[in-house]
């Protein structure tokens, strides 16, 4: 008698950037699993147990979520943003794949989200307008030199890079080699967005020159987004510049 | 007197996977401009006007939105799943930058919502569990030589690759052309999504390994997302299999 498990997107931040197919799931699960500040955001549910655990503990608790499931509880695992962009989908997966029997019978769900990096173009224009990509910048799991010809590879071939996980206690040079990386390759005025905790009361967005970036701008909530050659500023009187990639693209330079 | 424009995502196709605060930008317009499906999707607001239009007609859209919000307007301009992938936020910021001087003073706001390989990689598990591209195949307006181009770099450096507008009645050949080019770099086991209309009532899944992938199996509603070296498949025992790309890799093989 194996119950169910759904990893929900609760969107960026604001409750009104969530959906309500992710409100729904959150509020027929029996047993929620996720970071602190994730469920916090989350108002109680009668008779719903929250299970909190730290952020890096993402396998253990896709195996505890997992355990609960196959017992026949109704389990929604909470992450922030998009559920399968660099967040818990892929880590429940990757534990199905690995564990017992059991906890492939069990039925299993993802549920969307608006991703950081959408909310963050959102509020400066749309520099996400043409091709672009989405790379985690943490060298965890996997080596740095693969973050450096991923990020080589992109910027090269014209694509706007947004940077997930750009930088914490543990990874703090990471983000400044980036930079440095990328302007051997764009031009010193590629427009660089630092969106911090969008959507959030302390929301904060700064639009900065590629030439003039510096980790400092960025913290473990920021989602950076690096312009590609294409990438346009239109200045506004009384209103904040709009940052945007025209929907047309010519050759990429080199 | 100028009036507001807001570019509004309405994810990807179902009711449940549009924000509140979509919804609520929806119901405060008091004109609404989009391509007619998106339209029929939402219910009616009284007294709300309706300005539909052909969905190539992007910039003229842009244009007469922007007219009517400079006039005091409160202009809604709707978007299929997020307003700034390969959707209509691109196209309003480059009219009020080549537009009068009028269009600046517009209150302009885009709201990001679900896009479609968000919906359509939680439908089969998290394809885009690590580093990703989103890339448009069409060269109405970018030379396919770069269309080639970028999909080569991206393939090669790891990313797992999701496909907008991957073939049109006008555009007959270009996906067929990059699954033969994308074969020539990834092994033929390699997973390929392809998703169609995700959340809607004519959803349509399916997965098969690159060496089979046939352009035939997508249309206009489809997002294809072809999947990395690293990218997995989990068989499951009367459910469907799960597609899912580890959040740690190794390195790029060549």
């Amino acid at each position: 008698m194996s119950g169910r498990l759904t990893v929900v997107g609760i969107g960026p931040g604001s409750p009104d950037q969530m959906t309500p197919e992710a409100a729904r799931a959150l509020a027929e699960a029996s047993d929620l699993f996720g970071y602190k500040p994730y469920l916090d955001r989350l108002a109680p549910a009668p008779g719903q147990r929250r299970h909190v655990s730290d952020n890096r503990e993402e396998v253990a608790r896709a195996g505890a979520a997992l355990d609960m499931a196959a017992s026949g509880r109704s389990v929604g695992v909470v992450s922030g943003g998009d559920a399968g962009v660099f967040a818990m989908a892929a880590a429940v997966c990757e534990a199905i794949e690995a564990g017992p029997a059991g906890w492939r019978a069990v039925e299993f769900r993802v549920v969307p989200g608006v991703t950081a990096m959408l909310a963050v173009a959102a509020r400066v224009g749309a520099p996400l307008g043409h091709d672009f990509c989405a790379l985690s910048l943490s060298d965890n799991l996997k080596p740095w030199e693969l973050v450096e010809e991923r990020l080589r590879a992109v910027a090269t071939a014209g694509f706007v890079i947004a940077l997930y996980n750009p930088i914490s206690r543990a990874r703090p040079w990471q983000l400044g080699r980036a930079f440095e990386l990328l302007r051997e390759i764009l031009p010193p005025e590629t427009p660089v967005v630092f969106g911090r905790a969008a959507g959030r009361p302390d929301e904060r967005m700064a639009v900065v020159p590629l030439g003039e970036a510096e980790a400092g701008l960025a913290d473990m909530a920021t989602c950076v987004i690096v312009g590609s050659r294409d990438t346009r500023i239109v200045p506004r009187e009384g209103q904040p510049a709009l940052v945007y990639s025209p929907r047309s693209a010519g050759r990429a330079a080199r």
